[in-house]
């Protein structure tokens, strides 16, 4: 899959396009998504919302899945999980995703999620199984 | 706080009025949110994005503790843990959390989500830390 | 299986022979597994390490399924998360699952760890594939 | 802290003792353990217990915290997520660390967990509270 492809499917998605998310960059073992930072998106606090983190990290697992598998193989999100390190109020959020396991049920990710200036802000792990 | 101040604060949050969460009853130890299922928040499989789970698990642990700090302390979540049980394509999705530790410095809960006939659909586990 | 045929399997398994628990009872949608606190299962603050409350809350899992399926379908962990609420010294631990999802592939348990005086001293979510 | 300081107050830990880890390198960023398999560690389909990986996920954490403190900070785990990637049956346990924030009240670090042939067998994220 191209990535002009992988975005034609990932950022129609309608929940990743109520969020914003665009599929930046293709690596070797996993995508870069980013998201621009937006009033919508943030808490009471004014910083970036702990379920646009997890969104982000969910879907940076499944599009490098998609990718891997060439849009070929349904696959649902089992288990997530995630620790937020530092807030973001602005910029880009930037979400890189690295397959660690392509198993014949289960495949697992995991996901770095910084700031515009490359600061880590979050680190998760995603779980997908294959139907 | 009355459910009113609670809903006033909770759902005018950016995010959690993006996606468009209701608090619909408190309990002793935590509140239920309530979320109409729509298009916008779906995957491409037709059903709840994970992200969306994920939303309504830290928002209501984050809101059961507004509650119970009466809007006084505020907290930042860091750490978020959920399974994916079953699909929700459609009805309510619905959030019961359970505060189960208020530390000095970190407070925990965990959260039940089900769809509108009460089948689980996801379990998870959310730490805030008070600032 | 009884309780003793389960007791067989369980403590005899050789991790958990080395932690010494033990399964005291059988509940509808679960067991419940203690062992007693000693100086071999503690880390330098001289409470219970971490990996002993994993251990077990893996185990009581584990322990569950294998009543569920009286023992037939071969199964191993994929996931487990855990958050530490509060430390135990001495005493009995007792870690308490409920099977909260029996599928075709995955089944997910969460368990509840306490003190001998019922106090929780952690939850977890434990998934297992089966083979 | 120099290696051998460090293995002075890990390897004295009574449940790491027990496990049999052992301080094996030091990096920037984190540390290297390593456990030889036995028996003792193991499940009933004699591979090595899911307790048994999360016990050196949260050593490895913890070790490397003790290492950028020079041991004056005590700390407590708060909470630890594994993946289950793929079994170990014998040889050597690698347990390989990397702190990823070290904040005021909270530290996580990532951890890599392989097989001696450096095949991935699981991996993880742990939180410790300074105390």
């Amino acid at each position: 899959m191209t990535i002009e492809n992988l975005r034609a499917v990932a950022e129609n998605m309608p929940f990743n396009k109520l969020i914003g998310l665009r599929v930046a960059r293709l690596h070797a073992d996993g995508v870069t998504l980013e998201c621009g930072m937006r009033d919508e998106l943030k808490n009471i606090a004014g910083v970036m919302h702990g379920g646009v983190a997890a969104t982000l990290a969910d879907a940076a697992v499944g599009i490098a899945l998609a990718r891997h598998f060439g849009g070929r193989r349904p696959c649902t999100t089992t288990d997530l999980k995630i620790n937020y390190l530092r807030p973001i109020a602005h910029g880009k959020i930037v979400a890189r995703s690295h397959l660690v396991r392509i198993g014949q049920n289960l495949c697992v990710g995991r996901v770095d999620i910084s700031d515009a200036q490359r600061k880590l802000a979050a680190v998760a792990i995603v779980t997908y199984m294959l139907l």
